[in-house]
């Protein structure tokens, strides 16, 4: 059995339908390096009494638990006092924080407040965690045996406060737990249950290997996970994805789409212009999320409306009456068009309908066309994908780069 | 008290770093207008009795509990199974589902495989809930006075049972709960723990009313809330924040920036064309994400490259060489340019330092441009962003959208 944490999140706003809690996520993946594993993670209101009782429960359950949340100045935040009234402790007021807040509120100009002061407050005997990129340090604590971490609830901040403070203590004090080794393999272009079917007529999963399907916004990421002292097995197991899933794979380790074809770019020195449609401006926000982008990125043309894809794009009149927006032929007029007027090695296109409205029986919500010009010609190549529009728009956005990272390994 | 609802989410994905769990937010913001409360959510792995124990300990707490996920095809979804164990019956299949599940996987040109009919095992007694957007249906079961809904972990099909099964049964059952009323008011260029702070020293909360700060993407929402007989106790609240937080407030409800200016720019008739440097496309993707957009939405240029805010905006050489990419005038030009060659209203720009690299002591990481250009002239502004690159990117396609809202409505 590995090393088990637990999370106990605190925000009313968790459980309101104010805010999606992602500290498990961010949690999980950073402790699994360290043979770690998060076992069950449970959201509270900004309550004393069910924060307490959920503290206790895993304190029972579990020898480390982190709470998040609840830290600020405002009168909803009780994770101190709900922890002191457990543990027993008073609330005590860290100096050494106080001079901190002070520099930090200056620096955005701002004037600090008797109310912003609660921030330093922390429970008596803790270790203070300072808060790297906002105001409420987090908390070790440390009690009957057990460790219970306090961090701070916005995202940046328990981010922050964990890889500073709280993985470089958890690595000392578990060295010696057993790690697990991990293949990810990132595929596009099969669906969760089609893959994991596939898979299983090779007798997936083999003995002593756990596999796990997860898909997110038209990707699966498959993830193969042994024991250290089981590589082989892993390495066994990866052969037989590569050979039923061949193409699919877009990468072999934790990379976006964007990232994989950033760095397929960067290799061949080549740049890329966008015209986007149906997206909207999606695949150049992707695109631009990778640091480093500027160095194959040109920028795109979002021609929303026709008019745009006329006299941005250069798609003929005539295309447009004749073929309709999404079509084979506009998608392939566009690519064209921006690489030329942008003067990249490569232009990607999209165009489609995203819904709910604009279907017709000849191209209903979903249709997608999607085009890559380069200097040897142009591909096209057109999907209809299920779901409302964030996921026609989402998972249409991946399956076009992912034309473009098969035009650029010249498989399409 | 107010009837609460427990969400135990079971998939060892939700804890190993996988994937970001949304069906607290989903649930608890569905639940609220029912006069219901979502008290508490539990994530577990996919473990028989980590799944069972968890469901049990909530049917304790609880009358209405919600299992998610753990219903695919694959060898790790056993929340059926747990859910039987625990209520002693046994696993059975759902023929009416069987010819459904058959149907759908005609419809995508899928074959259905011995492994993918596992989808429709329910447990004995259940009443089984057809799911309108997967395989897989949700299952009611009643059980010593508590009801228990199983529903598919996808966030898709979790939606769709939820809104199509769950909650007109629950508001059914609970037809006697005392409902709350809320006012939730929309604010961005203010700080959330400013705010408490200012609002504090009006005596905020009154006595009776709940007041709630949820900070996202640089805008902060204040929500208050109180039992439906205590209307007058909001609407004074909500006078008091008016009068403090006045042009701050973009919306008085649970509008996005983009859904504000969309509406203001549909209700003037008027278009808009987006220029964008350092958000590359995230502001088209932003106003595109609301259907309807193209009655107002022309387009856009996304000039990543310094050649492409040459070319395709008509920004002078000669400007961008003295003032740098990121400045005023550079922005001003975007604006003009973009609005001018997409024949649009109103234009939109942003330029900026997104990070982390780049920076400069007179030109910061964070530091970013905005201008909007209309038949009236050309307003600009700039902001330091705090934060990643990420951040710096998405709060700054914030306050872009917010400067054209009070320029569309003439304060700036």
């Amino acid at each position: 059995m590995k090393t088990q944490v637990e999370l106990v999140a605190t925000g009313s706003e968790l459980l309101s339908g104010r805010i999606v809690n992602r500290h498990a996520q961010v949690l999980g993946e950073a402790l699994l390096p360290l043979g770690l594993t998060l076992s069950r993670e449970t959201s509270v209101p900004d309550d004393i009494q069910a924060i307490a009782d959920a503290v206790r429960m895993a304190l029972q359950r579990v020898d480390v638990v982190l709470v998040s949340g609840g830290l600020g100045a405002t009168t909803d935040d009780v994770t101190r006092e709900a922890v002191a009234e457990l543990l027993g402790r008073r609330i005590v007021k860290d100096e050494a924080s106080l001079s901190g807040l002070r520099e930090k509120y200056k620096i955005f100009g701002r004037e600090l407040s008797p109310i912003s002061e609660r921030q330093i407050l922390v429970v008596e005997g803790s270790v203070v965690l300072p808060n790297p990129v906002g105001m409420a340090p987090g908390q070790r604590i440390e009690s009957g045996g057990k460790v219970l971490f306090i961090l701070p609830g916005p995202p940046r901040e328990f981010n922050a406060v964990l890889s500073t403070h709280v993985l470089p203590w958890l690595q000392e004090a578990f060295r010696g737990a057993l790690s697990v080794t991990q293949k990810i393999l990132m595929v596009c272009g099969v669906g969760e249950s089609d893959l994991a079917a596939q898979l299983e007529m090779e007798g997936f999963p083999p003995p002593g290997l756990d596999v796990a399907y997860c898909a997110s916004g038209g990707r699966v990421e498959v993830r193969l996970t042994a024991t250290s002292d089981r590589q082989a097995v892993i390495d066994q197991a990866s052969e037989v994805v590569r050979r039923v899933l061949g193409r699919h794979i877009f990468a072999e380790d934790r990379l976006t789409m964007e990232e994989v074809v950033g760095r397929l770019l960067l290799e061949r020195r080549s740049t890329l212009a966008t015209a986007e449609s149906c997206t909207g401006g999606g695949i150049g926000q992707r695109i631009t999320s990778v640091s480093g982008s500027s160095a194959y990125y040109m920028g795109g043309i979002i021609a929303y409306d026709n008019r745009v894809k006329i006299s941005q794009l250069g798609v003929p009149e005539t295309e447009l009456a004749a073929q309709g927006a999404v079509s084979k032929e506009v998608a392939a007029s566009m690519a064209q068009g921006v690489r030329q007027r942008l003067g990249a090695d490569y232009g990607l296109s999209i165009t489609g309908v995203a819904g709910p409205t604009g279907g017709t029986d000849e191209k209903p919500v979903g249709l997608v066309w999607m085009a890559v010009a380069d200097a040897a010609g142009t591909v096209t190549s057109s999907r209809r994908f299920p779901g409302d529009r964030d996921w026609i728009r989402e998972s249409s956005t991946l399956f076009a780069l992912d034309l473009l990272r098969r035009r650029i390994l010249g498989t399409v």
